[in-house]
């Protein structure tokens, strides 16, 4: 395994499987419906999830029509739990490595991802493969933890003396790991900017077909007041690109 | 006019033109070598420059093989200064509103602009509009304050107790006009998200070939250790689609 596999970390597991997103699924996860207006039509589609956790999506696409469905992921106690939701034949989740696949020629029709690429050291590489294993004019739509969430040194909000709050950017252009501690230490992310992300989707032979920057609507900050600081910088990266 | 004319006002444009990007053109711009390299083969073809300024590009545009260009800007001051440093028959500078163009269709090969479109509050009518003027497999190539630059209430870098520098990020998701003191007081520039811009593009019909958020190269930067700063957060935002 090239990649950290931190969802096998006893104490990440435990912490994470304690999250809203991992208790109730993609209805609780805030970006989800901007998501989910990027999926096409998934009427009898080959679906790949890279990076597929406790199989939400996977379910969702199968309920929506998806033909079969492929979910993989690098956890186990993850994919443990996905299998244990599960009692669908047209879904299989498999362990792999995401840096490391083998996924054949033109076998699937749509691929998904839900923040799992920043963990990936060798995007281009994924991407290559990604690109072969679609058929053309499939859609691949993912998120990512946004770059200028995961650029700065200290990546927490500065509290002005004016009292207003500001997300303190800097080492923007410095790409590489980041190490964080979130729910548990040591956490290890790749940081690239929004430029290397979708050039890298470009050169492997996508068209860039939407790019959000994920915030909360009017309506989702009445309702949770205390998402109102993510419209001050944005935290998700939400692209839907075309074989 | 429905754009400010900030160029025109005295004080702005006697400022401007003490810019070395103003005195000395293109290679005074650290954002050229950059911009250049996304710039095809321009022999032969038809070149429309939104926000010409000086017209250092419209001249460079002609030694490298353009058939004629086509320099517009909204301001007379600088259109009076470019028309006294050219005397080429194959460039035609004009004052025209950005806003309110009418350029044909299929008129020109080739378009580009350097740092005037976040001047834009209609840029969905200005790309409709540049789309229907281009040739099929056109490119257009330009540049823009980046909106990390354009978002912040107090748009200038913070020193922590630690003595690091950061850039105060705040109000990204709110898109709209920014009144900054750029060179005089009162400049009005358009804030929009990055996901927009590129989206604005795509709806109008354009492919994204490439995004670059500027940052000094090694080499500028040892040239210039001012510079360094701004690898920190990008500054300029240059993209590359095609017709």
């Amino acid at each position: 395994m090239t990649t950290q596999n931190i969802y096998d970390d006893p104490g990440f597991f435990e912490n994470y499987s304690r999250l809203p997103r991992s208790q109730d699924g993609l209805s609780a996860a805030p970006e989800w419906p901007s998501l989910r207006a990027l999926v096409p039509d998934l009427s009898g589609r080959r679906i790949i999830d890279l990076g597929c956790g406790y199989g939400w999506f996977c379910r969702w696409a199968r309920e929506h029509g998806a033909q079969c469905v492929l979910g993989l992921d690098v956890s186990e106690r993850m994919l443990a739990r996905a299998a244990e939701m599960t009692s669908d034949p047209g879904i299989t989740y498999r362990r792999a490595d995401l840096e490391q696949l083998d996924l054949g020629t033109e076998t699937f029709d749509f691929a998904y991802s839900s923040l799992a690429l920043h963990y990936i050291k060798n995007l281009p590489g994924l991407l290559t493969e990604l690109h072969r294993a679609l058929t053309p004019g499939s859609k691949f739509v993912f998120s990512v933890e946004h770059p200028i969430f995961t650029a700065p040194t200290k990546a927490s909000w500065s509290l002005g003396p004016d009292g207003r709050k500001t997300w303190p950017l800097d080492s923007y252009q410095k790409e590489g790991p980041r190490r964080t501690n979130w729910l548990t230490d040591g956490v290890i992310k790749q940081h690239r900017t929004l430029g290397t992300n979708l050039n890298l989707l470009i050169r492997a032979g996508f068209t860039i077909t939407h790019v959000e920057e994920w915030a909360p609507s009017d309506a989702q900050t009445a309702a949770h007041p205390e998402w109102a600081e993510e419209r001050e910088r944005p935290m998700f990266l939400l692209i839907a690109a075309q074989r």
